[in-house]
């Protein structure tokens, strides 16, 4: 099949999960693709690509490195493509097959779970967020947007190539949380305000973030051992994404306070 | 002028600067505007406002409070707004005046300065951050998006509408820094990690950010008497309103260890 016709039929989630390819848009996404262990499949691109020294730099480690380029001209490949400015250049890649057993076992570790969180900016941010903190792994549960999306791909600039993001369910949250003596905390407006320095965290812990809108599901609530918010007046004005950054911060492994402080 | 020109007019900062007018758009912007000080001048409305209970409400408010309330068609309404999705309602009203007078200037404080930052969104995520955290302003020095464009006002969901940020210049930045006693540190990947609990931190400290890609200017890196980054490995891949928000908590003035702790 034509790259141009897969490239379409993986801007929808079906099409995703049927061939497990996704579609990473942009010289960015698509430079952090090569540097990962992802198998790159395709490209596609378009002659804005050479508008600039990077997409002509780009154009040529595709040539290199990727078995089939294909050249298109830039109303085909904007019609291929998910996102508004994909700068001439896609790939397409095989979704990393990743499960409960990438986490660390033993440890202290944090976790951040997604529940339900729609939108794709936002949970890009967040994984940018759990990579740069050091979290062991961001799960997304049901109701929550794709994580292969190309908006989430986009927005994620390429870190869950390579930090371990991964779909789950409730029961297999539960029974690796169970399994692996693992907290569950949530984040809300109307949690107990974190407290400036605690005396101590949990070593395994596992936030979990729920829509900005809704908050978190039923679900969540019947699961979790605390609510916890931030020591501050107006919270409920926070965008989801900076709260989440914020309270990964706030709970990481060594922010408890240090007996010789 | 009719309200539908005036709104085209004010899409341009120029509009803007020459009438001290700015335009609010969308239902919750609206009604934040509806809730704040600020004077509202007129307020445009298409069909689409009525398709939901909250918007019927917003348009009696409107015809209540606000003296002119036009309504245009679907199209013209498209055509007058500059966000993407005006949801049928935008108002127009009068910028504040608000210079430092209305920065405290005794007492611990923190002021969140803007260098050259220039996505709209990101601006508008750190206006809200910042008020959410309690800090006293945000500055936006020259360089910086104007914080009354349409897209930061959206995207700060009103909290500019009450939270005291204005545009400065580096001269007055520098004279109310040195009448008033505040240091200035610089949000940096490269900077010094910030210690998981330091044993103490400026009381009055202004925290000054710079564009996403090409960091602080040579005139924020002059002034600036400490870099600071956080302590993590990978911090250059955090979202600039991400990194704020974690400084901006981290550095707030009860995050130093008390003495009894």
């Amino acid at each position: 099949v034509a790259l141009i016709t897969q490239a379409r039929d993986l801007k929808r989630r079906k099409g995703r999960e049927r061939t497990g390819h996704f579609v990473a848009e942009g010289v960015r996404a698509v430079e952090e693709l090569l540097r990962s262990p992802l198998e790159v499949l395709g490209a596609l691109v378009s002659p804005q690509l050479a508008a600039t020294p990077r997409g002509i730099a780009l154009r040529e480690t595709l040539a290199a490195r990727v078995a089939t380029v294909t050249e298109v001209n830039d109303a085909d490949f904007a019609a291929a493509a998910d996102t508004e400015t994909p700068q001439g250049v896609l790939a397409i890649a095989t979704i990393p097959t990743r499960t409960w057993v990438v986490v660390p076992s033993v440890g202290p570790l944090r976790v951040l779970v997604l529940d339900a969180v729609q939108d794709p900016g936002n949970v890009g941010t967040m994984l940018r967020t759990a990579a740069a903190l050091g979290v062991a792994a961001t799960v997304a549960l049901p109701g929550t947007v794709d994580l292969w999306n190309a908006k989430v791909v986009r927005s994620a600039m390429g870190v869950h190539f390579t930090h371990p993001a991964f779909a789950t369910t409730w029961r297999e949250l539960d029974s690796w949380r169970q399994s692996h003596h693992v907290a569950l905390w949530g984040a809300d407006a109307h949690g107990v305000p974190l407290e400036a320095n605690p005396a101590s965290l949990p070593p395994r812990l596992a936030l979990i973030v729920g829509n900005e809108g809704a908050g978190l599901t039923a679900e969540a609530v019947d699961r979790i051992e605390r609510l916890v918010s931030l020591p501050m007046a107006d919270v409920e004005s926070l965008n989801v994404a900076v709260a989440a950054g914020i309270l990964l911060y706030a709970l990481r492994p060594d922010a408890a306070a240090r007996a010789d402080s």
